[in-house]
């Protein structure tokens, strides 16, 4: 489990998460909490790490922030700034990306809504101008 | 949202949980963070609280624990003691309940598993002799 001063989370960090680290920028973990019913992960970011442009085809997502400050931005929308306690619904088919602050850790559990044939879309990464533009 | 010395709730606590108060002994509290997609609602139990013996027809339900001490019990087992991190995955048609233990506040996400026809079928209350036996 990862700990600093300002970052504490509360499920467990897992592994450094390889498999995707090809549609991140930066360093991520990652911790499938439960496969079954619904598929629960636990995604950590470190300061400056967010995952690229992406789209959930039929099924949605909705992540539940546990730690840490980070963003979340849906195409053509200002960043939604982040903090423990906040929920975000995903819908389907929407474009966005989601990650640390430059200068914070952040975890969300990632709620991977069910739906038939549903798969993700990875694209373009959020480039170092746009990501320089938040606070 | 409630904040003791040992106890502090990420979620937003939400509502004294009148509507189901009727299955429960004790107090408890309800807020739906997301009912689109997949249902997500954090539960507080005050300590000593609990849900009735239940259980969840079609779909199950997924508990991610994020404050305090609790437990969980399925009918014939012992019950399990769940602390902040701990995941619970509850199949579908298993009679079982959770709630806080005596001397402490307790928090979960309950997500509900979607199914065709789901529901939900409401038991007896856990008796205070066997509620009295955990530690």
């Amino acid at each position: 489990m990862i700990n600093t001063q300002d970052f504490k989370s509360i499920f467990p960090t897992g592994v450094k998460n390889d498999a995707y680290a090809k549609y991140f920028v930066g360093q991520s973990y990652l911790n499938m909490l439960t496969t079954t019913g619904v598929g629960i992960g636990n995604v950590t970011f470190e300061p400056g790490c967010r995952n690229n442009w992406h789209i959930h085809h039929k099924g949605g997502q909705i992540l539940l922030v546990t730690a840490g400050r980070g963003y979340y931005q849906e195409w053509g929308q200002p960043a939604r700034e982040l903090h423990p306690g906040d929920v975000v619904n995903i819908p389907p088919e929407v474009k966005h990306w989601h990650g640390a602050a430059p200068d914070s850790w952040f975890a969300h559990l990632a709620v991977e809504v069910p739906a038939e044939g549903a798969s993700n879309e990875w694209l373009e990464a959020v480039s170092d101008e746009d990501y320089a533009k938040l606070k």
